[in-house]
């Protein structure tokens, strides 16, 4: 199987994003990886990669000359810059010479690079980023967390499809169960899109599997392990969620290290290892489903770790054929297999 | 000062909620509370307080034999029971009878109540409830985090103005900075409200404490005093944010126990003061503003602790004539001070 990587794209590029290439060619021998960026700089952090089947064989340079930076607008650049590695990235996995595609670039600049080309699922409206959330009963899909601000009720209801065919065939969920995120738990709550969506579930195929409102209190109990929202609330729940994460480590070490008296590197010991267990460079980063091939984006201050990590996720998803089960199930909802 | 509370709101009313007015008015000798409820029931629990100038002649009831129910649909609860508890303790602020209503009963139901009486301070297009939240560098104000999930850019910047008011004479910051919530910190990010109010706050007078957008990651970082919402996503931050810490709690506590040998107790001991620290019944309830008086809304699990807490944050605001300086920041604000 074959992934392109945008070398240029992320806080870190190129280094560390070469250096996870390699590592991930090494870890998985049926990997051959494309890095696209400029070969000027990419070359020259191929040198150390070991030679033959193992590495270096597997991985090649698709040379640009643009790149798309973090602050930029993704609309303006990636008309102002055509040969960016985000551009390129799209119109490799376009022309199916790959078969996906990993950035931790500018994610508007990703997002926006697939919806120009409209390269999605038979039948899917909008893709939609999933980010994946610890909760007391394991991990839990949370859909969309950027890509789509203004969606419609059917855009929520079909990321609950994705998002329950992903719980389901990548985390290994049994019986996936979907909520909507919302600001209350009677049905009548939270604005029109809320209401629509919440009637779209209970009339469809997947009201057995819908447990209806779930509030921001209830995300990390566990109570379901799909939730749909809008992009925007997404977001901000994704990266609230790592904030006050980081809010309560560090006054927990402060009120640690002022009551313990001969094990405070033990508690220290204690956080850290929470706080290696819920690093979301661990998570392999964010896939964009509802795209015609795999498209994973990266948090942008991505290492070579998570760059390892998100290319062996990659190589999963294309195994576990997820697109085909995703059309499947889609079409097999009649509403939703007719055109807008 | 007077105080019409809410004697059946809340999921343990009646019980703790006059225990929380018999402490109040025992706390503040300036106090008068009007207990509105059903006599039959309140009147057997004011048995136990004090006589005399101490509480009981500053405790009246204020008789009504309905009560709205916590998961009723406000709208249809406020149609069907004109006699309900919420309705009576806005009537008795319409007529002036009272400065202050304080309720732990359907958040709803408070908010509609005030909306349908339009009972607002002058020029205020819509009240939104403030809540604080904590932050690496002391409190923060966020609003709306529920009233009003449909708000226009005109709302959002006048409750920027209101919560700039409320951290600076209650939370006594001195120069508050406002932030607006958003997916991204270019100005170019998030939906059409979040661009738009965007635009507003850096063309106002406003504009020197504007510091632009805040994601979520940031806010309990502290990088403002005041952030600017919609009622949907600042409920849901609220929520999520409890969720969260709750969540750590729980896996810090596992660890701790896991790692600590000799000084778990300590290690307990620890978080439980954390939890003391950040427990919502401490706060006293999120007030409505833009209301033309004072209303506080309480959570619903509230019991005579933050009942007490909510009755003395209430008597603070009057103190502090938060309104008439609203009313002034708003006037000032010519785009503003305009009808709609």
């Amino acid at each position: 199987m074959r992934i392109a990587l945008d070398a240029m794209g992320g806080d870190l590029a190129p280094g560390p994003i070469v250096a996870g290439a390699v590592n991930a060619v090494q870890a998985h021998s049926e990997l051959r990886i494309v890095l696209v960026g400029d070969q000027t700089k990419v070359e020259p952090l191929l040198a150390g990669a070991p030679a033959g089947a193992q590495a270096r064989d597997r991985l090649e340079i698709f040379h640009c000359t643009q790149v798309v930076g973090m602050e930029e607008s993704p609309v303006v650049a990636l008309r102002k810059k055509p040969d960016n590695s985000i551009s390129r990235c799209w119109q490799l996995l376009a022309e199916h010479k790959v078969e996906a595609i990993v950035s931790a670039g500018n994610t508007g600049a990703m997002v926006a690079g697939g919806f120009r080309l409209k390269l999605f699922l038979k039948n899917v409206r909008r893709p939609g980023i999933a980010a994946i959330l610890p909760t007391l009963k394991g991990p839990c899909v949370l859909l969309d967390v950027g890509a789509n601000v203004n969606p419609k009720a059917e855009h929520l209801f079909q990321y609950g499809i994705m998002g329950s065919i992903f719980a389901k065939y990548i985390l290994k969920c049994d019986q996936p169960k979907i909520g909507l995120l919302n600001i209350g738990s009677e049905e009548a709550k939270g604005h029109d899109l809320a209401k629509e969506t919440h009637a779209l579930f209970n009339h469809s195929q997947h009201r057995g599997d819908f447990v209806g409102n779930v509030e921001g209190r209830d995300i990390n109990k566990g109570v379901c392990d799909v939730i749909v929202t809008d992009g925007f609330v997404g977001n901000v729940v994704l990266k609230l969620s790592e904030g006050v994460f980081e809010f309560v480590m560090k006054m927990t070490g402060k009120e640690l290290m002022a009551t313990l008296q001969n094990e405070k590197p033990l508690g220290q010991l204690a956080l850290q290892n929470l706080i290696k267990r819920y690093d979301y460079h661990e998570t392999g980063g964010a896939p964009l489903l509802g795209i015609d091939g795999i498209c994973i984006i990266c948090h942008g201050s991505s290492g070579e770790r998570a760059i390892g990590n998100a290319l062996g996720v990659a190589a999963k998803y294309i195994e576990a054929k997820l697109n085909e089960l995703i059309v499947n199930d889609i079409a097999s909802n009649p509403t939703m297999a007719s055109e807008e």
